[in-house]
């Protein structure tokens, strides 16, 4: 039997202690660790890495700390566009889906497409239109709203900037990546995406190669960045080919791609890993990304900074 | 100084000798050579890679024969959506839309949105809207409409079928690479998507890494297939590194992932792509592909069938 083994991650950026209260970093901490525990109980019962992946995602979904779901950051007009994508290593299936409204998560809905489509990628009104098919689930704007968010909106939407998350510059996305009992790979991200958000961006999170892959000959990887640049470095399928093809080992691919390459590019994030062994690898190259893994091997981790 | 040339295709899948008659073969055969034509110009000509696949993208987008721009296929509810990418290798530069209605060149939106965005990859009305601050083209429903692909949805749209373009299964995109006299890359890729299509879905034409990706280090490659199956197999990308980690020559690259990785998986179609010193590749595992060559060593090949 193999080792199992998740790591999540809910973000990048500029996140200093500095500027952290400890009450704030208590809850980003115990999200994290639900979020840890819902994918690695999954696993630890025997279940599959694509089933674990969504459980910590869901989790990261649902809870309003993180930009993706509820809590989701605000577009220019006001609203919530979600992406969200998932690939299951073992058959590379993948599922994906770009500027989604009202759907509650929209990481299930990449893997209804994934398992119950002929497709890969859908977007809008049309995956919406789908989504109602498969029966999931659907929430108000309200639901989606938080304070924080809007205020975010707010403050910044008569200066005519875009943000990446934060006034702090911080990269709103979550995701996870999972080895199994059976040696089978997973990954999934989701994300709300840039507040003050125009002309229907979409970033590298619903993008299969870039955001999100898996494949059990190599690895499982989700990342979380300022996307223009993680589209063109396709910065998770190069991880899988620096292995394949060049025979180097997952935690020195991750460091090549994230500390050398991305920043050659100008490219800020970070991203979890993980390879068939279920060895994991967490890495950024921003101030700070919230990120937990767990492994069978006892390895318990949940960090805020670098 | 280098070699140029330049390489491109109007769609992969079957076309047989047999079922064309000797009319359509001379303008389709008219058709490709016009594009070539277009953007080989620009390559003797002293223009840039970017300019020729350009040049020659607009070609193809402009001639009703091919599903791209004018002539586009027809969605479900009788409209047309294009995607598009283009990349640039020497700055690994990129630009994409998807789910794109009315704008007369898709491919040059791509540019526009490569050069004078911060972002990469627009969708739908957001696209749209950044496609009028621009000041480009726009065309009525009447201009994208031809009988021949109404005929198509007509036939088909009773019967719940999605189609990749023509009955005959036919793979309608177009694209162009090229390699410039100082060994600067492009790949420009374009495509109006399936007969039919619903839910928004889009392939990989408009994903950089998947139907389009460009790098001076190695190669520019354009994709035209089954669209699904080049998005889980990150084909364009997949070939530069090929090149780069494990030392492939172009045409060892293409035929290992067009003629092996992408049969095993399922996946039908092909590509043109050019390396660093003007060696062009068209290869496809179809029964036919629209293709075309011209380099500046005096080839020159306009081709249908194997």
């Amino acid at each position: 039997m193999n080792n199992f083994s998740i790591a999540l991650h809910g973000g990048a950026g500029t996140i200093l202690r500095a500027a952290m209260s400890s009450e704030k970093e208590r809850e980003y901490t115990s999200a994290l660790k639900a979020a840890l525990d819902a994918g690695f109980n999954v696993l630890k019962d025997g279940g599959t890495a694509i089933d674990a992946v969504l459980a910590s995602t869901i989790s990261l979904e649902d809870c309003p700390l993180f930009n993706a779901g509820k809590g989701s950051v605000f577009t220019h007009d006001g609203k919530h566009e979600m992406d969200a994508s998932i690939m299951d290593g073992s058959t590379l299936a993948a599922g994906a889906v770009a500027c989604l409204r009202n759907v509650r998560n929209p990481v299930l809905l990449a893997k209804e497409i994934m398992v119950h489509s002929d497709h890969v990628m859908l977007l809008g009104e049309g995956a919406e239109e789908f989504a109602r098919i498969r029966k999931m689930k659907f929430e108000p704007d309200e639901y989606f709203y938080t304070d924080f968010r809007h205020k975010q909106l707010l403050d910044i939407v008569n200066e005519e900037r875009t943000q990446l998350d934060h006034s702090d510059k911080k990269f709103g996305t979550v995701g996870a990546v999972a080895c199994d009992r059976n040696g089978n790979l997973a990954a999934a991200t989701s994300t709300g995406g840039m507040t003050n958000k125009r002309y229907n961006r979409i970033g590298d999170s619903p993008v299969i190669g870039s955001g999100t892959y898996a494949n059990n000959r190599t690895c499982a990887i989700s990342c979380t960045g300022h996307g223009e640049f993680f589209l063109r470095a396709v910065v998770a399928y190069d991880i899988s080919c620096l292995m394949e093809y060049k025979g180097l080992t997952l935690e020195k691919a991750c460091e090549l791609v994230v500390n050398k390459k991305l920043v050659d590019l100008g490219g800020e994030g970070g991203l979890v890993a993980v390879d068939s062994q279920g060895t994991t690898s967490l890495v950024f190259n921003s101030e700070g990304m919230y990120r937990a893994s767990k492994s069978s091997a006892g390895i318990e981790t949940v960090l805020i900074y670098r």
